[in-house]
């Protein structure tokens, strides 16, 4: 038995841990009785004090482990990680591996991110407001793209012939390229990188977590509609 | 004797790295025989082949231990504490550490290296196509502020009553808002964490690295003109 609680949302940042605890699941570590809390950010759930004690970022994903509160998707991932060892994050292989994990936080996270929230969450900003951001985020979105299609190109996941929590960390962003309109459709690696780690059954799993039923790989409007009113509103706060 | 090179320039994340190794020779750690090398940011050197083999995200600082490359300064930083183990990152207390070096890596240095840009390296851009992410990015690194000064208000470092390797990320970030014009004169308890931080003799020998002499608090306008030249130079590749 844990006492793992994970609080999170269907989010990318969400998906990187869900993910990482199918995976981890299909390496034999069972995590049996881990509780999963879905956070409505609609409602701003990471605003009440119940969560901001416990990550005063008020921001998902939240791992809770008996009287630790870890805060930050790739921290969660991490500390995973090294409490259940596996092949995604061998001790030889650790300091090939974490670089690319900070990679994805410092450098991935925020510029699909900043894109998405200019692309798709400030209706109400006029569009010469949002030009330069959106060429500015869209070039680093682009720039990042390249050096993992590059990687990929030599390689079939992003540290070597194997799946490792660098790669679970930087798909959920890619995966949503349409999404965040950051161009992947001239990027044959990056896609059949894409298409291998969907076709996982603990990727299949991970992305389940709090998706509306059927629509893990296509939203419906009304989905559509209810994210990106969700992202308006949290870019304002 | 150890086989470390630094390889690294005068900017914060450069800070986080030189003022780690300066607290792990106050922690006992000599770390004799490490090389540190100075990239010409402004010659563009991080592009060039002997470093994009290293570091394929063409960015200081870099780390080569034998035969590692580290990329990433926050990842740097973790692996330093872990290979030479100090009260910066005690074992037991790890997981109440790394969180913060995270949220650093994905909140702070996003936030306030785009504020940055937008504030200093982009004067051909008209003010109108500025205004929108510099609010956006300035009300961002002021609410990571408030994080900040709240916890600061209980305790004298980000983890507690020690410094750790927590304060050594965020703090070269921090130091720079007058530069980056997010404004702290009405955050005590950042500003007395910022000169607490800044009277340790690790912090300044590790500001030193690479500053101009005299220069390591307050920049001579030719040296602002530069880093502005070069920051704007940059921030278009």
């Amino acid at each position: 038995m844990s006492d793992l609680q994970l609080w999170t949302a269907a989010t990318p940042n969400g998906w990187k841990v869900s993910i990482m605890i199918e995976e981890l699941r299909e390496a034999g570590h069972t995590l049996e009785g881990l509780q999963v809390r879905a956070i409505d950010l609609m409602a701003g759930e990471q605003f009440e004090d119940e969560f901001s004690q416990r990550n005063p970022n008020q921001k998902i994903p939240l791992l809770i482990d008996g009287e630790l509160n870890i805060m930050e998707s790739c921290a969660i991932v991490q500390y995973l990680a090294e409490k259940y060892p596996s092949e995604l994050l061998p001790e030889q292989d650790k300091w090939q591996i974490l670089p690319w994990v900070y990679w994805q936080a410092a450098n991935v996270g925020p510029a699909f991110g900043n894109k998405l929230s200019y692309t798709r969450y400030m209706n109400d900003v006029p569009e010469e407001q949002k030009a330069h951001p959106l060429a500015r985020f869209n070039k680093e979105a682009q720039r990042l793209a390249g050096i993992l299609e590059q990687r990929l190109g030599e390689q079939d996941f992003i540290c070597g012939k194997h799946l490792s929590i660098a790669d679970i960390v930087v798909y959920p962003w890619v995966r949503g390229w349409k999404w965040s309109k950051v161009d992947m459709s001239d990027r044959p690696n990056i896609l059949a990188w894409l298409k291998r780690l969907r076709a996982r059954p603990a990727f299949e799993r991970g992305l389940a977590y709090g998706a509306p039923e059927g629509e893990v790989d296509q939203w419906s409007e009304e989905t559509k509609a209810r994210y990106a009113k969700a992202g308006n509103r949290i870019s304002k706060t």
